[in-house]
């Protein structure tokens, strides 16, 4: 299997707040051509310095891609590091400037004479053609290993590899099938997943298996990579036939849907309507549900209510039950749910009350305490959680995740 | 000024989906002990190339800081990579040993066999004790430069970095003050938010600007680092007193605060109550006034109303109205908000109707039209904008930035 390394130049993205997303995205491209990623750097803008990390990545793996730092100015010191690297001289590349000037008198603008230094190009490259900026790339055969110098912005990166770089790195690579199974699981813990499948995951090399988890939402990747489709496509039900039987309905979509999105299909095949009402995820629940296009065809809409009266004016809540059982409880997440689908003649209603915290007024549950109240036509379910967790944010957002995943075995 | 090298180790973080976080938390506190990062890495699981990268790094720079790979298994090769490119012995540490089999006796386990290799030391190296885990740490002192090794889980390397290093680093470096000035803005787009203040910016090395923007919402970070308290806070009003006059009321605030809990406050302050009416935005404008702590003391709640029913019977906007200027519409827009504050006795009521894609019924205004009605004491305003994004999540975040920043302006 070849190895590459990825190298991105610029002192900006050495600082606390920026990430390096271009290598992400490029090691996704390069693992589904057969090539392993072993390591990844972030250079700043010091000549010496990268010419000695591009040296020592070349000498280590079959491929070198370098991003950023083709800009016009002293700071851009991607090309000259590469020809001091290699030891080749650079010459300058008139059609490479004429396309520059062109670029810039489209703009009604003169090109600045220091824009000639993106004409550079290292002695036996091949200019690898930007359509969304002015810097090209480079393509630089070292003796049958080879160094690819990108620009960093990211449109223009995507663009350049997937034009120029794809189609010369499958010429040089065998072919190779990949294919990738993708599960989303929903009502279990990222641990109890994680301890069901990896007894069978990890027996596999290949297919390469990824677990993410975000709120109580799961996913997981299985990828294949084999030298058929078929030998791929085999690997990958001989690896679901061993998983499925274990996580059973907690996998709610095998396409890459979302829950909400699963949801809202099951909805328009039954042609029914659904509404909530919401008081501690504040409007969370009715916008993940709404983050789905097409969603106003199911969705009748929701209630914020953060106050009692909101409950008790826009929902039917007797005053009299709030008083009794609190505004967090069984109870009252039961009339906010039924009252909702009163008002609305929605098919079904989701309630969530609770308190995601940080503090508690005394009378209320603990922080934490999340209820939800699923009506529908054959009356209503319950759902009810601690979360030991004192952060705000993750409290609603798990509280969301339980009450779709309620709805969504429900129907 | 001294430099820094931070190395990730761990083949897992070298997939398309894995970032490495440890880096963008150590490079914060390395800047803020006036230690510039020059370089980071992440290296797989081989001894033999990351000793090449640590050999490397500790020429180039003062400090090394390693992250991960001190697990027990054979995959976890950093201590001895680290000791390979030393050239040092290791040797075994009983205290360490004794320290993690009483973990484990705690947890009813038996340490397994395996897990006396975390405890084997450099030659010369300072143990770095590990509260949050197993494997301690190391600090390595090679002829006056040093090399740190940290654990990779994030809680184990935070805890250990503050507790062991922080202090060990203040007593190594001069003394430095460090202040900033966090400017948070709302009412421009990012680039005209650059051109306005990069002329000022650029003036200075120091502070170091930082500009974050998120989907219309902005920070300017101004960070000084002097040898005084008293110069840093000089440098930064000397900034301060240039920006100012030129963002005017587009900074709404000086300490870090969201927007909705600068709203919060005013409304607190004043003892007013705030609704919302929302289609467009699907209750996210509602979710994220509720991301404040407490918003519940000025926050009555919400209304997602995205079929014409719900804004007929909750918000008492006139059918007819409807029906003549469509649901995307100024006038849809100000009986919401109206017929919201009416509802429920608010003093204020923000609402949103629009388009936010990616299809459009054909009766409705084009992808990416926003209206939005703040009605108020004093009447009702109005703010429109069509969003070129074609981008449903874009266009809703702008939406209900564009609204609070109205608001905000208002109160």
């Amino acid at each position: 299997m070849k190895n590459a390394e990825i190298i991105a130049v610029g002192s900006e993205m050495l600082t606390p707040s920026r990430v390096d997303t271009n290598s992400l995205w490029l090691t996704d491209k390069l693992n589904n051509l057969g090539v392993e990623v072993v390591a990844k750097y972030v250079i700043g803008d010091d000549r010496a310095r990268l010419a000695g990390t591009v040296s020592q990545s070349l000498m280590a793996s079959d491929f070198v891609l370098i991003s950023g730092g083709l800009g016009p100015t002293e700071d851009d010191v991607t090309r000259d590091a590469v020809a001091l690297a290699l030891g080749r001289e650079q010459n300058f590349h008139a059609p490479i400037s004429d396309a520059i000037e062109a670029r810039f008198k489209k703009m009604n603008r003169v090109m600045p004479e220091i824009n000639k230094r993106q004409a550079m190009v290292i002695a036996g490259a091949e200019i690898l053609s930007n359509d969304r900026g002015t810097a090209p790339g480079q393509w630089i055969d070292v003796a049958g290993k080879i160094v690819i110098i990108l620009p960093g912005p990211p449109h223009e990166l995507k663009s350049m590899f997937e034009r120029e770089c794809q189609p010369r790195l499958e010429k040089l690579l065998p072919p190779v099938a990949i294919r990738t199974l993708q599960l989303r699981i929903s009502g279990m813990s990222e641990s109890e997943l994680d301890q069901t499948i990896s007894p069978i995951y990890k027996k596999y090399e290949n297919p390469v298996t990824t677990v993410l988890a975000h709120n109580g939402d799961m996913q997981v990747h299985f990828r294949a990579r084999c030298e058929s489709v078929e030998a791929a496509e085999a690997l990958l039900a001989e690896v679901d036939g061993q998983v499925e039987p274990l996580l059973g309905d907690r996998i709610y979509s095998r396409n890459g849907d979302t829950l909400e999105a699963v949801i809202g299909a099951k909805l328009l095949a039954k042609g029914q309507t659904l509404v909530v009402a919401e008081s501690a995820t504040g409007g969370g629940l009715a916008e993940r549900i709404t983050n789905t296009p097409g969603s106003s065809a199911y969705f009748v809409g929701g209630f914020v209510t953060y106050t009692r009266k909101m409950k008790t004016s826009f929902l039917g809540v007797p005053e009299e039950l709030l008083a009794q059982y609190g505004a967090v409880s069984k109870e009252t997440a039961q009339a906010m749910a039924e009252g909702a689908r009163k008002a609305t003649g929605a098919d079904w209603a989701l309630s969530i009350t609770g308190n995601a915290g940080p503090t508690t007024d005394g009378e209320e549950a603990p922080v934490g305490t999340i209820y939800v109240a699923l009506a529908g036509p054959d009356g209503t379910e319950f759902g009810h959680r601690v979360w030991a967790a004192n952060d705000r944010l993750r409290v609603r957002a798990f509280a969301g995740q339980m009450a779709l995943d309620m709805l969504n075995r429900k129907l």
